[in-house]
């Protein structure tokens, strides 16, 4: 017969393996050298780290495919809580319900993974003092302390999306950028880097064209419903991409959009705006500019990106977005060359089909039809009208 | 004080709520008509049931994306256990380890969304016995006891693809092959209506070359690491493609290729072969020709898919597999053509840039830099020897 003491340490045993269960973070396994020998012979991405900015329908994929890849060091920002209404993406499960994102998602990725270092931090990065915090764990949050590997913006809005913009400039830090369409049928993820590639203040940020025929849509609820494809797939191009980079093989996609609709998905690359409104952006382009030539073509071409060079997918050009948006012909002269059509050139630029700017241009009511995928002409609004739009957003 | 016996009871009530977690199988909501107001007005989901054969790295993200949708009912096919080894993939966690796939996912899926209908069997369909069960849940394993509306095969071997496609000519019924490639570099995804499309019988497989450039994949394991990302990718575009065909919105794709290397995704789609081996395939190609001329069109136009129609992406082309592949000149005319390259018409095929066929053809020895992703001239192949091949994968 037991006694009534030990009976109430059994309950207080099962009820902390409960809340253990229950909240995710009851590891099955110790940590092991390598997770699978039958799969991977070694581990390349053990000595990274990875900060993942919004833990939502991208981010929380997006981390949790670098858990399984093994990544060495995983750092988690938002400061949302997880919702039942957030179920029907990805990831987070009902029962996490009311725990903080990056809580609920650190304990979900360490039970997967006990091998990966994970830290989390519940809070706004916009904020002064919670920006400063932000900047000081990217610069000094990799493994050895010093600044991460890469940064991934899986946030929804374009404060966080500026913020994270800011800092990398300022820190010289790499980042992607990622996207995905309120009605879920178009994405895009996007890499900076600073004083290399156009920053995410250089230019009114570019999306996919969502070309939905109305017609088509017959049924309500049909693209909110489909979240968690179109963030599967964002999240997926979002890690392929940083594995490409971080471990040097394949080609890193500048720009890689995404239309569910006609499965189509346009590439581009973009120069950064010599007056760009950031002044670490500008900084960086001196920087880059005061580089030797060869050093420069080295470090441009280092993940064998087909950059300024002609090859069997036809010629690619980075161009100038300063120079194509100053012009009085907006869109038409926007530098977006899709990498897969043979024979485009500089001086046959256009608008690649399903790319355009993230806001709406008013319509001049008197060329009803002008759309072409929502961008439609904007010849009287100045660089300045452009930009203040942006802002606004 | 408690007493010993409301002290026991409450142990028995935490112990059960402690292996009714661990098995992943306790919802913490009821069923409830609506998952969420807040996302979607209505569920156009609901009546729909799919099939999942396979339930590995694809499969299980398809049957989590389409759970997470809101799908009517799942049925799910496989007979392996979960294994650690399978951790480098999304979807399982470490403590399902020894489970059978379709328990594990069941319980996951069901405990994500209550209301989905989910039925689990745990068998290979490829036995004789096994086969016949197979075909009558397909037949009647609808909510309303009629065929399901498609099947989705997310399995990894070529016997298994053939016994779905067996099944699937026999009973007349659509479905969606997938695929990833061993080292995780490329996948696709392949609608088959039978007798309007190109069974898996009709021809060899077709898959994305890899295109791999060994001095770019520098590391050891890089490859195999990466699987999460691409199978994620191909989960994602299949039920993205399943939702466009079920609900007939945007345009589904035929054949979607990915390579992951460098963010190049091909398209192409392809008539049935009139000398196909399997005499349903070949049954339901002359009910499809039987068919008057305008519901044939009207037919294979109902997803507006941009088959046989010039369109601004160019001129599109459904090509005779069986003309492509009886010649001499077998590579070069396989019809294939990029949905998006202008220009291209029927009297211009080739090969589009990544894509080949499943297996190798063995290399003329006195030019052996012929190849082009891997797919080598096969003018001294019969059709039989490619066939022959191709069975033998």
């Amino acid at each position: 017969m037991s006694t009534v003491e030990e009976l109430q340490k059994k309950i207080r045993d099962l009820e902390a393996r409960l809340a253990a269960s229950a909240s995710g973070d009851a590891p099955v396994r110790q940590k092991i050298e390598i997770m699978s020998a039958e799969v991977v012979d070694s581990n390349p991405y053990r000595t990274l780290s990875v900060a993942v900015v919004g833990v939502g329908g991208v981010g929380s994929v997006t981390a949790e495919m670098l858990t399984r890849c093994g990544i060495g060091k995983l750092i988690l920002f938002d400061y949302d809580k997880v919702e039942l209404a957030n179920m029907n993406r990805l990831f987070f499960q009902p029962h996490q319900a009311g725990l903080s994102k990056v809580d609920a998602a650190a304990a979900t990725l360490q039970n997967i993974n006990p091998d990966v270092a994970i830290d989390a931090y519940n809070y706004n990065i916009t904020t002064v003092e919670n920006f400063q915090k932000f900047m000081d764990t990217i610069r000094t949050g990799s493994l050895t302390g010093g600044p991460v590997d890469l940064v991934l913006s899986c946030v929804d809005n374009f404060e966080a999306r500026m913020a994270i913009n800011t800092a990398c400039n300022e820190l010289n830090q790499k980042w992607f950028e990622s996207g995905v369409s309120e009605n879920a049928v178009s994405g895009h993820i996007q890499f900076i880097a600073p004083g290399e590639t156009a920053c995410f203040a250089c230019a009114p940020p570019l999306v996919v064209a969502s070309n939905i025929d109305e017609k088509t849509l017959k049924k309500e609820g049909v693209c909110a419903a489909s979240l968690p494809t179109t963030m599967g797939i964002v999240a997926g191009f979002l890690v392929q991409n940083t594995l490409k980079h971080l471990l040097n093989f394949g080609s890193v996609s500048y720009y890689l959009g995404y239309s569910a609709l006609t499965d189509f998905f346009p590439t581009m690359s973009l120069k950064p705006n010599p007056q760009c409104d950031d002044s670490h952006c500008r900084a960086r382009q001196a920087e880059v500019r005061a580089r030797p030539p060869v050093e420069l073509a080295q470090e441009v071409r280092a993940d064998d990106s087909p950059l300024h060079t002609d090859n069997e997918w036809g010629t690619i050009a980075q161009l100038s977005l300063f120079e194509a948006i100053i012009g009085t012909d907006f869109m038409r002269r926007i530098a977006v060359v899709d990498e897969h059509v043979p024979g485009d050139d500089v001086s046959n630029l256009k608008l690649v089909e399903g790319i355009q700017v993230a806001y709406s241009i008013p319509v001049d009511n008197s060329t009803p039809e002008s759309s072409t995928g929502g961008a439609v002409a904007a010849s009287e609004l100045s660089l300045e009208d452009l930009m203040a739009q942006m802002k606004s957003m």
